[in-house]
């Protein structure tokens, strides 16, 4: 295991203090507990803060998402696992500016569980909470079962769309709808190449012969859909773009956002040889792409392979893309 | 060899064309060359061009800084490949606004030879140029030597700086002083954990055995200074923060910026785990961190590393790192 880390049971506390160095002007801990980062400026008096969470391991998602226009705080759990509900209703204290709080989270057991837990915490302090789950990986499950299926690197769109409605003051249900409008409009699938060595066991997340991938594999190394020989970049992006278009209804004269997502050790190289044949494709089908995103926005630490998401653009979702916003790992405007 | 792409010998022309067709905004080919790349409004007229170049496979490094307040042209080889004569030439021609260009890139003999030709070349055409060569790599020279030394990642604040310097409208040779300041002012180190895999050979950069690291490693996976066993993060941080601050002379009360680099298939994690510790020794040695970079900033494919760079800072420096800069890889103000 080939990891620049100390002792594999401080990786996270590490790392987190490693971004409050580093940014100490974006993010801060509000309390004692470092498992939880809040924006500089949370709370925001009369606005509706956006709190979200998950495992580690995945950056720049959950963590590096929090700041002005994004979400207000996020509760960090080990790698792969859900954080408490008592870090999450730490988050959502300190990100109450009295216009209630959005959890804003990918469908995971164990984190529905704590945030479900963290919103019953909130109300006994009459914090009001909504919960919008990202739930984009089409591989996940079918169609009928939508709201079953993980949430995956798509779930930017969200918090972006969303922390842009909360920055200009929508009230919650508002900005529940914002969030929940972007989740339904969007679709993700991924490939593995290889598999993410977690550091506590040291032990691979999945098993993949060198010659083969693994289409629709989820970012914790969750099956997919299809299993087989290594194929060229440009027929991988037909076998992952026509099931999002097929998905969300897609059709000649819709407009879209893309996102083309490094899982971690795929070089930015291939990430544009995919978003270029991408691009191809929804161009041919009638597609216009009016905002596109390529690097690594969600990640299972050195997994190597990408996920492509698509999203349905409108007026609306565009100008809350293209509202202003910063966090250590995102900029816009 | 487990990698995105469609044939190997297409890699370079379909990654550029991808980058084009998500960045039409920020750059264009400025001919029928797809090799060269130029800022969308280049030339300017009356302000100084600046022409990068080098091997494909480093990305962002080189392309990746084209845009306001950076490069106005990068030309770009195969895979760590020089680029040709004419192509620089060409890169030269498209950056002209009238007030010379400034030749800035790595110390590689393939390089220095090409962009040399076109140097003469652009000379026939009354375009004056100046040259000056990132050579921060400490690891691959001492430092009597210190002008044979390899460009690694810290041109990217060379970068940065001489474009600030060029955009507010200072000469060419106003424009070549910040970048030799810069360059002269940046000390680099590497460490290497697995190879790079070339595209059209599939064959390692270098070997490594499971349980090493090696400590000075290039970007091309040049030799380093010492191969050992794998340490821990604080060590490491250790092993390349002390030559930097040794060969700057850094003393208690300097100033510097730093960049924590991956070189590819580095998790973000591990980078920000290394950067507390570099962050804690710079500043047990009485510096100040008055800038910090952290990411991917010039990589070799997908080699498990990373690199830190060390910039002595002035109120100069520091005013021309801040100033606002937009390409399709990086950010400022």
């Amino acid at each position: 295991m080939k990891k620049i880390i100390n002792d594999p049971e401080n990786f996270v506390d590490e790392m987190i203090e490693g971004i409050i160095l580093a940014h100490p002007d974006l993010v801060r801990t509000p309390g004692t507990d470092p498992r939880i980062l809040v924006r500089a400026d949370a709370p925001l008096p009369g606005k509706v803060g956006i709190v979200t969470g998950g495992g580690s391991g995945h950056l720049p998602l959950f963590k590096g998402y929090v700041g002005r226009g994004l979400c207000s705080a996020v509760a960090i759990g080990n790698v792969f696992s859900s954080p408490s509900s008592q870090q999450i209703f730490e988050a959502t204290m300190a990100s109450d500016g009295g216009a209630g709080v959005l959890y804003l989270y990918g469908n995971y057991g164990g984190d529905v569980l704590n945030f479900d837990l963290a919103a019953e915490l909130a109300e006994l302090e009459d914090v009001e909470t909504r919960t919008v789950l990202g739930r984009d990986d089409v591989a996940s499950q079918p169609k009928e079962r939508a709201a079953d299926r993980r949430g995956v690197a798509g779930i930017v769109f969200a918090y972006k769309a969303a922390g842009a409605a909360a920055e200009r003051g929508d009230g919650l249900g508002a900005v529940a709808a914002v969030a929940q409008d972007i989740i339904e409009n969007t679709a993700t699938m991924g490939i593995g190449l290889s598999p993410t060595i977690l550091p506590t066991t040291a032990k691979a997340s999945f098993d993949l012969p060198d010659d083969e991938m693994e289409i629709g594999i989820g970012i914790h190394g969750e099956p997919g859909i299809h299993r087989g020989r290594l194929e060229s970049a440009d027929a991988i992006a037909t076998r992952l773009v026509h099931p999002l278009v097929e998905d969300l209804g897609l059709t000649s004269g819709d407009r879209v956002a893309v996102l083309v997502n490094g899982m971690g050790a795929t070089p930015l190289e291939e990430l544009y040889v995919l978003y270029r044949r991408v691009h191809h494709i929804v161009t041919e089908l009638g597609l216009t792409v009016e905002k596109r995103y390529i690097g690594e926005y969600a990640t299972s630490l050195e997994m190597a392979g990408a996920s492509i998401s698509l999203l349905r653009l409108n007026d609306d979702r565009l100008a809350l893309l293209n509202a202003p916003a910063e966090s250590p790992f995102f900029r816009e405007g």
